[in-house]
């Protein structure tokens, strides 16, 4: 999985945080601010996605090493790192994700866009010749998701000071050595 | 209240976002408003606790078993099954996390009660003589939440039917056969 996969599923993932959507408005001008919610949900997606694509100065070195099991984890940390730099993009992604099970309209839009982006994140993972299959990338996505959550909503779970050496096990434990 | 009503009821007040939790309430009723809510989350975090806790009835026969990556599949199979009759309960957490991050005495309290969570779920695995280590349970627990959020929010993405095969996957790649 590149540090892109992870990266631009939240990024597509997230779109209308319901604190921004709903922030100072009157209840009264709800129903009103609803009917411009999916344009605002595909903007926020396109800002977020952007601000989540790894940039190309930061990895570039590091995708002329090997595809193996230590250049994944180093697209780990470097998704990690702009996780925690967008902090608030990818908990307004949480937010829809609970609003996904209120709206069907939403939960069809960010299942389209989550699941495509899953299979984008195989087919780099596969055709790049990073090691393991398509079941690697799928378990490494959702032990990656689960981390996130963790540590964005209640960091001191798992500890900001652990975060590096749990990335490090979780790949080493999900990804053959390549 | 039952569990359930009392889940769904968590879920709607804790997912409301700040701007109406607090919209429409004097600034002088907010401490009382609080003192409340306190107490409602402790009502919610038992109830889910108690809810997510197998049934000793159901596992009774799987505990017998030897403590192999077959047990730890199976138990997976079945907290699966029990969020999935508790599917209110566990997004009403999922909400309760994204209050967390707005308001510190919720975060401190749940973060207490996940990481004790986490710690006895080591514990027990390691006391139990399950294969792997410490990590191997950090791993799994960061898996299975990946998996259970991606499940209950987009259910689409994985594909309900898919979700057996993607379990006995996850454990396989997770847990040492033992």
């Amino acid at each position: 999985m590149s540090a892109n996969a992870c990266g631009a599923k939240s990024a597509r993932n997230s779109g209308t945080p319901a604190p921004i959507a709903t922030g100072g408005v009157p209840a009264g001008t709800a129903s009103h601010y609803f009917a411009d919610r999916d344009d605002l949900l595909d903007h926020t997606a396109r800002h977020i996605h952007h601000r989540l694509t790894p940039d190309p100065a930061v990895i570039g070195a590091l995708l002329h090493a090997p595809r193996d099991r230590a250049l994944v984890t180093a697209l780990m940390h470097d998704l990690l790192r702009r996780i925690d730099a967008d902090r608030s993009g990818y908990l307004a992604m949480l937010e829809l994700r609970l609003e996904a099970t209120r709206r069907p309209e939403v939960r069809a839009r960010l299942t389209a866009t989550v699941r495509q982006e899953l299979e984008a994140n195989i087919a780099y993972h596969l055709d790049e010749g990073f090691p393991g299959d398509r079941e690697t990338v799928v378990v490494l996505y959702l032990a990656m998701t689960g981390l996130l959550v963790e540590h964005l909503t209640l960091p001191d779970v798992l500890g900001p000071e652990n975060l590096p050496a749990l990335v490090d096990t979780l790949v080493a434990r999900t990804v053959p050595a390549g």
